[in-house]
């Protein structure tokens, strides 16, 4: 009855005003089970024809199969009850691909079950909450769909995957995974008033592994910009999956108001909850679970007013500063809107910290000491006020003598009854926390609860503490003294958060079968090209002993190692052209090279990116090499970038140049490589870049760029180096020179360290070599 | 049956709980007519003891008489249904004076009919809702009380008559008027969480005349402050009588979030509402009347984001810039906390202008020229954005050539189906402002509705513009298409604005009966000041003809007219001390000198301010008189003010010092008269400060002093003015120098004005007398 209900309607509706109202009284009699039209589309003209004749309660089904270079605008006024879908045929089985996007315009519309894989959008997003700045969504939704590396070829040109305007969308049940450009990968925007008090949700979702992306701008989700940061969001995001998600320091950032992220789980996640701009965000039973060494896995950072931290689990947490489990940041008095604006009124309560050493920090980002280089609108000596830390559970199994620790006094800062474990260790306890030997019970691989607590001290009750009335698990708190994100200390139920058909899709999974890399035997350089092409990821090309001759690059793009068969060594003479590689690192190339010696003729390179389009990243670990002749050991272009590069057990002689990772010199943080290292590596008269690898611009939330040299020999290097400096690291955050022996290179300087960031230097030898230099602050060209 | 209810509490609560639970049943089945426990009390021991006994339903008499230096704290626990009461026996016969104030700790308590005056508060405000910080006050209430003139000595002592903390508290039917010190009338505090989300009602007060403080900080209400700009207030102000408050340029400076003023009435008020900081007010059916004439008469201006203007009607102002009837700003880009961020996101909708001129101007402060001399973090260079003026009506008497002012580009602003009746008279009309001939009928002196109009064409639907539901006078929108503030064309009903008796308390008036002024005829000297003491504000001395020597200074502290009686003149020879005044104008002493000669011993000083303690404002209008031989024409000293000081037709000779109203040094944006008008006089042989008249302080929002010399001679002055300046006026806003003529003065510079405000001169003669210059941007030291 619906059909014919529709088709009357579309078209006698100038005719029949009756008509269609006896219909509308007799569809009301039956609206409890309400019928669909569906239609089936195969080709972009039917989909546009499908869409423009919608009506309530219609679906639109697209066929199975690839849909390229295709631009759906998605507009339409459906009903709460009767809704427009436009839905797979079958969930997962529709592919949207190569130069693609999804715009929603009008009312109660639904995406339902699309693959967005193989390709990029043109325009600024992937799925975007409006057609244009006059046709906002609202009450639209996406669920159920897949978006996987679905990136622009360069990283340095922006997109977002899901932008939200309007009010009251939601993502939900969707796998968002693998973008590598700039870009948050979901972004709330609230320019216009049709798009503040958005009541959006993001839930269910699981944001899969963004890798680090090499500089600033690759949130996982940002609610709203500094520039819209005194609107109302009330974005909801709840019961997310955020696993690995690496892109930058900030996996969400808060930039608006009142948004709360309730029950979501932060895995191994290299960054923080941070609530960048705006205020009274409520974060409330989350859980943050790190792996008990990586220092880069966060928590929660506050900046601004009025935010309540309540119930949220913390775990193996051992991130620092800006990464702490709590960092509660320093302001810039009477800020600039774009900057650090004081903390006031925050309360952290009922929160439970295991196994987090030192989980409250203060006063982060404090740089009173860096007022002779930067002006004093960027000064952060603004320390937090009426703020209030109760009732709060700290374990430690082994003890530590800092539990908080104060970059700037946390003098603002009322303390009440918070409990720790300290195992019995002193530590500085000015702020009043009450020591218990309180054990604990596990209660799945990260989740542990205490056992009776034998404090005798009642919760701290202040200023609308009644609302905090469940706890992490949804239990009541009535009638508990139990502190921490937990209230009862028996029968707790595993939550099973890692459970991860929870999130997501259910047609999709992000787990990946282990599999046994297969070794593939190669005697003749022709086969080498052909066998890498037939390999799967992770496979190996083991070469036997024996002169390849290679005359053009080798490509790379997968994973894959190439090794010397038995042993013998693989020697490999490159003769391609000046300025290429042997080794040709595509996008999502990593390459693991090991027990092979290279040679070059001189003007040509041992390994290189692409020189542009380097959509995804890459990779290079080499291992017990003998490299030599070369133009460049390495060139990494711009716009490229590698997780991680190593170099062990390796001889480099001969080479005009070194490890050059220099490209990114727009100064607006980006960078080449997330770890670069050197182990147990000789450098013999390599004339310049013996490494160069450069970060450049003030952003103190970038925190990235990890240089480590360790028991290396540099000898008769840096001849030709024009900066005479052997290793050219400026702007890298956090470099390490340990061990290392230095000689007869022909510099002034064999590094500049950064005294203010985390650059050390220890038991080198310098012979004949300059020396090692602290700068305690760089000057750096500002960002903002 | 209360009374032995409350006894049994007071007395038994902690042995009878049975007897307790008995009476609550007992109790709950009268709660509809609750009796009332009275208590009188006759001092501040009693009234002490009356607060601490306190129960819910209590009501404390507070005698009837004056209470001298009483520190009130009524702290307590009311409740919805039986608040506690502290109550004036009769209203408006309890005076509370001295160093006098009254705090709020608790809930539901209620302050009825008091009366504050001959006083000031020891403490920061006369009233504060909180007693310390611990101890806030929520649901109380000020009702049905006065505040008059309760001010501090000195000027730069800042406080507040009225300080609102916590949430739910309220100020009504009260009357506030005099303040002359430093600092709002009443303003909201938001700092803590207890304070957020307050909904403080300011409803039914009448605001009395507040006149200019001379210099910043003279708000009548301010709602929060730029620190806690971010912060939800809620605040509601509505159906207030704002009279004459002309404190500062700001009457209203809201500086939170989501506050609503509707329905006031703004009549003759030399400042405008101002959205200041914060974001999300709602500015509805306010009446802002002007008087057709005064040019310091605002209306509404506009800072920051997604305000609503909707149903106001403004009549009769003359404002221009910041004191537009609609003055919208430019923002500075990324704009520190405590500056200006830029407009986004406003509605200007359905408003009536009527005789307003060139009512809206955009862009308002744009300083992009003053680049050379302010930092960039003052320069207003960001427009307006997305925002939407539609639907208001405009009526000019008389045609104008400029209705929208556009200091800079209004290009982010949409403009739809706004309506003008420009009497035919050709304007610049880029922004398709639609023309008719409508005419007006009169509802009352001030309020004119448009007769039917003629432009066929529909209001402009906006985003959520159907919540304009109804207008000016509450009636439905609904199937009208009037634009502007009144949706009727036919039977309108006079709204009686100003009908004194709507607001404030039913037992107080400001109306002051008109009186003939009572000439006192005096012969002998010794009789000056005793009838001047006997004499009624207002009244007239007049002196016979003759010499009169004066020995000490004459104290003036009420309006007076002191003149020669008859054709003859009177002459006062001053033989006082040096460096005391002929005329000691003390505080609230408003002199009007006519005819007489005045001659000094070259020592002392003709007028002089109080050299501490002005709690009131002074006047001083000279007319017609010789004066001589004095030390300084006129001393006036620090904090001390005058709203005019006028000299006019008067000779001013052999003086070492002219008129001096330099001391407020400290940069702060204070000066020592509103204006200082000299017509028609003659200065010969005046050694120095010829006039010398400071503000300073660069603060946009003091756009006050007012300097006009007009048609004077000024000869053989200025020999040993140190700075070479005849006319010193440095950081004075308004400067106007017409008609005059300067000779022989042994100077630099007559004047040096400050060409980037309104400093202007015309037709002056200048012989032998240095020159007028111009500066164009002077520099002065940044308050903020």
């Amino acid at each position: 009855m619906n059909y014919i209900f529709n088709l009357l309607i579309k078209f006698n509706s100038k005719h029949s005003a009756l008509l269609f109202l006896s219909l509308l009284l007799l569809c009301s009699a039956c609206q409890n089970t309400p019928t669909v039209n569906s239609l089936k589309v195969n080709t972009q003209e039917e989909l546009n024809e499908a869409i423009a004749n919608a009506i309530p309660g219609d679906e639109i089904i697209l066929a199975n199969g690839v849909w390229k270079d295709i631009q759906i605008q998605f507009s339409g006024t459906g009903t709460k009850e009767s809704p427009i879908i436009l839905k797979a045929e079958t969930k997962g089985q529709v592919f949207i691909e190569g130069i693609s996007n999804l715009k929603f315009g009008g009312e109660h519309l639904v995406v339902d079950g699309l693959y967005f894989k193989n390709g990029y959008t043109p325009t600024n997003a992937v799925i975007e909450f409006r057609v244009d700045s006059k046709n906002i969504a609202s009450n639209c939704r996406v669920t159920n769909c897949v978006i996987e590396g679905f990136n622009q070829p360069k990283r340095d040109r922006g997109d977002l995957w899901v932008q939200f305007w309007g009010r009251h969308n939601q993502l939900d049940n969707c796998y968002l995974a693998g973008k590598t450009n700039r870009g948050p990968t979901v972004r709330i925007d609230l320019k216009g008033n049709e798009s503040v008090y958005n009541y959006h949700k993001i839930i269910n979702n699981h944001f899969g592994p963004r890798a680090p992306k090499g500089g600033p701008s690759a949130e996982t989700i940002q609610l709203g910009d500094s520039g819209t940061s005194m609107s109302p969001s009330y974005t909801l995001v709840a019961n997310n999956l955020f696993e690995a998600c690496n892109g930058e320091v900030e996996v969400i950032s808060s930039k608006s108001n009142f948004n709360e992220f309730k029950s979501n789980v932060f895995y191994k996640c290299e960054g923080s909850l941070v609530t960048r701009h705006g205020s009274y965000c409520k974060i409330d039973g989350n859980y943050f679970i790190g792996d008990a060494n990586n220092e880069n896995i966060g928590g929660i950072r506050l900046i601004n007013t009025g935010h309540w931290v309540t119930n949220n689990y913390f775990y193996n947490l051992k991130g620092k500063s800006f990464r702490s489990p709590l960092a509660v940041m320093n302001g810039i008095p009477k800020s600039p809107l774009n900057r650090y604006l004081q903390v006031t009124d925050i309360v952290v309560a009922y929160n439970t910290y295991i196994n987090c050493t030192s989980p409250w920090q203060f006063g982060v980002g404090v740089n009173i000491d860096q007022k002779d280089v930067l002006p004093a609108s960027e000064i952060r000596s603004a320390r937090p006020v009426r703020s209030t830390v109760a009732n709060n559970l700290i374990y430690n199994e082994k003890g530590a003598n800092n539990i908080i620790i104060e970059h700037d006094k946390a003098d603002g800062v009322l303390f009440k009854n918070n409990i720790i474990n300290n195992q019995g260790v002193d530590f500085v306890n000015d702020k009043n926390l009450l020591v218990s030997d309180f054990q604990l019970t596990k209660v799945s691989d990260d989740i542990f609860v205490p056992s009776e607590i034998s404090v005798d001290t009642e919760p701290f009750i202040g200023f609308e503490f009644e609302t905090i009335s469940k706890d992490l698990f949804g239990n009541s708190r009535t009638n508990s003294k139990v502190v921490g994100a937990v209230s009862k200390t028996d029968n707790v139920v595993n939550p099973n958060i890692l459970d991860k058909s929870k999130y997501g899709p259910d047609w999709f999974s992000n787990v990946i079968e282990a599999k046994e890399p297969e070794t593939h035997i190669v005697a003749k350089v022709s086969d080498i090209q052909i066998t890498i092409n037939e390999a799967r990821s992770g496979d190996i090309i083991a070469l036997l002993a024996g002169i390849y001759k290679v005359n053009t690059p080798l490509v790379i793009n997968k994973t894959i190692t190439i090794q010397s068969q038995g042993d013998g060594k693989a020697h490999i003479n490159f003769l391609g052209e000046s300025n290429t590689p042997l080794f040709e690192l595509n996008p999502g190339g990593k390459l693991i090279v090991k027990g092979l010696a290279l040679k070059g003729n001189n003007t040509n390179n041992a390994f290189a990116s692409l020189k542009e389009n380097m959509s995804d990243h890459f990779g290079l670990s080499v291992l017990e090499c003998d490299i030599s002749d070369f133009n460049y050991v390495l060139k990494a272009y711009k716009e490229s970038f590698a997780e991680r590069i190593t170099f062990k057990n390796t001889s480099i002689s001969n080479c005009a140049n070194g490890l050059e990772l220099s490209e990114e010199t727009n100064d607006k943080g980006d960078y080449n490589t997330e770890y670069l290292t050197v182990d147990n590596c000789n450098f013999t008269n390599v004339k310049a870049n013996v490494i160069d690898y450069y970060r450049g611009g003030y952003d103190e939330s970038t925190i990235g760029g990890n240089l480590l040299v360790t028991n290396s020999t540099f000898t008769d290097c840096g001849a030709k180096e024009s900066n005479k400096i052997l290793l050219n690291h400026r702007g890298i955050i956090n470099v390490n020179l340990v061990g290392n022996t230095f000689k007869n290179n022909a510099v002034n300087l064999v590094s500049l360290l950064w005294g203010a960031k985390n650059n050390i230097h220890s038991n080198n030898t310098l012979l004949n070599s300059g020396e090692i230099k602290t700068e305690q602050n760089l000057k750096l060209k500002l960002m903002y």
